[in-house]
């Protein structure tokens, strides 16, 4: 294998795949990324089984071949060297020599045809979205789900076909996100529900270009392939039955509020600091035109915040967990929330105003 | 105690202090910032106990008092407040009272009189000299000290009166940094030799202003102070015996070479991720025109730079530890450096061209 390529371009496909190499598997080779040519293009893959990544970038090829490298070193020397052309010569002994003006480095390298191929995914069921869109679907429903990979069909979020629309839900039990949307008229809708794994979740969220492009979603047995030009991920699919999530959604409050989304923010960030010194509760008391919030600490002190809101229904005191109340807050990207509640102790939804397809469960904490 | 501060100015003095709040301290009351009032400022001391920091604000002042409050809460609630003006009131229970707009915090607070006053350091040995220039002096020297507590008289720097000038030297045994430079002539030459802790180092390079004013120190028993308003830092000096360092300075050299800093700069640092992987050593072949820099691993691969030299002696192999040159390659600010060798083993000298005040030792690797 002979190729060159820019050190910028090779430093950008690097780390567009880096994140899906497996940082502690006993499988070695599952370190390293699988450098391959096909035609006038240079193709980077990595995977830790769960995950795969594949970028790709133009380069001139002398001489074909493929090459496994440890991830670690290839990426931190491609990154130093200088801005230019670089060249790559694959030895006999499997070590890649990597020349860009006066510097020469070798890397030995792993027997490509050990590296794990990715599934080949091209009928099964299919659809597109804008890239932007995707993005910010995951985003506003990722931080909800469990980070404990000991609940593995909680590690990821439902994706779910319902009377025609789909709905993408994450959920920890603490509290559920959930995000209805339509797809393309040309698209399928076929019975989809299917889990969609924390780590795919987060790397969409870092991959997808939120200026623009499609992405093309293809589903066929336990994985599921998007793929954005120069960019795929293929993914494997959660086992497991997903909770039964429509019967916590409560349709009916006796109390709804809307408040400016920046204010609630900033105030229960503030207030956050104190309650996170003891049980990172805030008390919310839904008042006349104001909503106070109130946490107290017997060492550190106390904090006392009031909000303007607009409220229909009686007057209602609840408590929640500030963190659970500010992640929502973070992802909702309109002026003005509501919060509908139903007494102290029923379930809230939160939600932005003009926008009924987001839904935030979270259930308030009971003295 | 009553005043109101601005937002902006609360934050920026908080962070002027903080960094001398002990952290791992026994004595409750050095996790805190003492808070008080002087005619129309606002004055933040914190101290360790090694070093002492104050620094000051304008503000309104109605009511004079004191208090010391918890730095952490503190600063984090200053920090979230939005831009406005806020008002302070210290309560009967020594609690502190914060508004801003609708945001109300009460911080539980330590008796002011239980707080550690700074030295009072008026006469003394007493000199000026300009921020950006002591600034540089000490980025320059401080990255050669020993970082290990244990060596008290290392983990510092000296600062030495010679021949009518000051020298300002670091080392960790391993390499030594030592920069030599005038005082104005109106200031006192008095003999000084005095460990200034690397603690007290680092706040320097912190907090003096890379662009204006002066800087007074003043010297008196085992006390430095540094005040530059609206910030003093007093210190406590090491004691102990610093190393005869002017020992192992060479002066002559059988090898010279002048090469460009940026350019063998880049190098070493790419050489240097092959070289960590091993012992850390690159071998260096200062040869005809050109300087050659090799480092191998046994299971990651190899490095091999060249860099452009002008030679003055005979050609030399030396290996040397990646990190410590690198780290001098960091902080001399000119564009070429001279690197004066004594064969493979005896020390090494590095500096800046055109700056013969500055001197930078540091032993080859012996096979």
């Amino acid at each position: 294998m002979i190729f060159s390529m820019h050190q910028k371009t090779m430093a950008g496909i690097i780390q567009d795949v880096q994140r899906a190499v497996a940082t502690s598997s006993t499988i070695p080779i599952l370190s390293g990324i699988l450098v391959t040519t096909k035609k006038d293009q240079i193709i980077l893959t990595a995977t830790d089984l769960e995950i795969g990544i594949e970028s790709r970038g133009e380069g001139e090829i002398t001489e074909e071949g493929s090459i496994v490298l440890p991830a670690q070193h290839f990426s931190s020397i491609i990154r130093e060297l200088p801005a230019e052309m670089i060249s790559f010569k694959l030895e006999e002994d499997q070590s890649l020599k990597i020349n860009c003006l006066r510097s020469e480095y070798r890397i030995k390298g792993y027997n490509p045809d050990e590296f794990p191929t990715l599934p080949q995914i091209q009928d099964g069921t299919h659809f597109t979205m804008e890239q932007p869109r995707l993005k910010n679907i995951v985003k506003e429903i990722r931080f909800a789900a469990s980070t404990d990979e000991n609940q593995p069909f909680l590690h990821g979020a439902l994706l779910n076909s319902v009377e025609g629309k789909m709905e993408i839900v994450a959920t920890d039990t603490y509290r559920l996100a959930c995000r209805r949307f339509s797809l393309g008229t040309g698209d399928e809708l076929a019975d989809v529900e299917v889990i969609i794994p924390l780590k795919t979740l987060q790397e969409l969220d870092r991959l997808l270009n939120p200026e623009e492009g499609d992405v093309d979603i293809t589903l066929k047995g336990n994985h599921l392939l998007f793929s954005f030009p120069p960019l795929t991920i293929t993914s494997r699919l959660k086992e497991g039955q997903f909770p039964n999530y429509h019967q916590v959604i409560p349709e009916e409050f006796s109390t709804s509020c809307v408040a400016k989304r920046s204010e609630l923010l900033q105030a229960v960030r503030r207030a956050a600091l104190i309650a996170r010194e003891d049980s990172n509760t805030i008390e919310f008391r839904f008042g006349e035109g104001e909503l106070t919030l109130k946490t107290r600490d017997s060492k550190i002190g106390q904090a006392h915040e009031v909000v303007g809101i607009e409220r229909e229904g009686p007057e209602v005191n609840a408590a929640f967990t500030a963190d659970y109340i500010l992640d929502v807050l973070k992802v909702i990207e309109q002026e003005k929330v509501s919060i509908n509640l139903d007494g102290s102790e029923g379930p809230c939804v939160i939600r932005g105003i003009k926008d009924l397809d987001f839904t935030y469960v979270i259930m308030p904490i009971r003295d």
